[in-house]
């Protein structure tokens, strides 16, 4: 089963475009996961024991567990672990946002997809088309290219123009010329404008997007602008404002019922 | 020391500009390694104990590592332990190619600087400033910003051009307006012409380059146009046709000595 047929069924099963970013962060978990032997590992276990059921899919970003070091990376082995058993049928995201030249990118893709196992990745598309290959190699697999970021500082770069047309959709415009099935986008949902154009330029590819929450997005905005036109194709992530609040569960329902209200 | 002065140092202790890339493959490294208990680890020390009077710098790429998960990453964290112990001197380079946004940007610079102890990171600047301030805040330690690969196929996107200027050059002249005295610039010795535009945008930041050896960049070209007025500030990585040679000590030398011919 390749990454779309994957999500696609779990979007049905749980009615829901809500991707949770697995993200966590010793200063701000609860206290009393601080007394187990693995604080990371439990917390997450907890995060997704309460909302496995509200989700199409998890995103860990790695770099939360490589502040840690090798033992932060112990936990995030021992997660992907946990949800491949208990939730089979939940595909992993594992943002990474790697990149580097077609001999190295192939180590990055040996570790993203062998080591670690996971079903998606987040990479930098800008080293070109050979440098993206040796992820596209793995064709049950999602390669998700950054197009649009959602930080505020996105545009210093991105949107670099020329005739009107910023850079990103420069980049968009090339990258929709190529035909392969598992490839992904991602553009930040605090951009709903962008969103809209990029989903204009990739009518049916699969979208991961993220702000909502912490960040601010106008979920309203996000939603209609990045559905396809089977009202899906899409997946926002939430991180923060799910995992470290009071009520995980309930935020989670909320997100993705109001995510499911603009659907 | 900032990193600036321990690599001045260096440059002037071994008479050299040499950047070994320690980037080991198991499928590549002489036979006698594997027999032993952390192939990886006898290997680089192998490399390392043969040039450490020969360059200024090493870079280990944390794909190389990664692609054996956490055992590819405990035999880094011995590399790195090794240098620091037996060759302080000699600054750390690690070849990371990060970039995430300003919260996540964070974790990943804790990770590099704090975790790995590396005296100098890459990192893609395409998330804007915001993004890379994390990075900037450890003051002692080098920023390395990736403006034009080595790739083929970086002309894909990093040369679109706006306004008969190409992205990274456009990228180039934003980012010269910053005034942070540790940042660095990586562009790929393999296009000596662009590595020529950006020299003269930036007269005296430090340069990392690459491509020289297996990549099979022109050395003369590389070395004449991205040497600052005091024929240095610029670091030339050599990873494959150097450590995979017969004789990783004599290609050691003899590198170096092609670069200082044409400084």
């Amino acid at each position: 089963m390749n990454f779309r047929q994957k999500l696609d069924n779990t979007i049905k099963k749980n009615n829901s475009l809500l991707c949770i970013g697995l993200d966590p962060d010793l200063d701000r978990i609860p206290k009393n996961f601080l007394q187990t032997s693995d604080p990371i590992f439990e917390f997450n276990k907890s995060i997704i024991d309460q909302t496995h059921d509200l989700v199409c899919t998890y995103k860990p970003n790695i770099a939360f567990y490589e502040a840690y070091g090798i033992d932060g990376l112990k936990s995030l082995k021992l997660t992907m672990e946990y949800l491949r058993k208990k939730y089979p049928e939940i595909p992993i995201i594992l943002d990474a946002k790697r990149g580097d030249i077609p001999n190295t990118a192939e180590k990055y893709a040996k570790s993203v997809f062998e080591y670690w196992n996971a079903d998606a990745v987040t990479i930098f598309p800008n080293l070109g088309l050979d440098s993206i290959l040796p992820f596209l190699k793995y064709k049950d697999k999602l390669t998700i290219l950054l197009i649009k970021t959602s930080n505020p500082d996105s545009k210093m770069f991105q949107d670099i123009s020329f005739d009107k047309e910023p850079y990103f959709i420069k980049m968009a415009k090339i990258i929709s010329k190529w035909k392969y099935a598992n490839l992904g986008i991602f553009v930040g949902a605090t951009f709903p404008e962008e969103l809209k154009r990029i989903r204009n330029i990739f009518p049916e590819t699969l979208f991961l997007s993220a702000g909502l929450g912490a960040q601010d997005a106008n979920i309203e905005r996000s939603v209609k602008t990045g559905i396809n036109n089977s009202k899906s194709g899409i997946m926002f992530n939430a991180g923060r404002s799910i995992i470290y609040s009071n009520d995980p569960r309930n935020e989670a329902i909320k997100t993705k019922k109001q995510i499911n209200k603009y659907r």
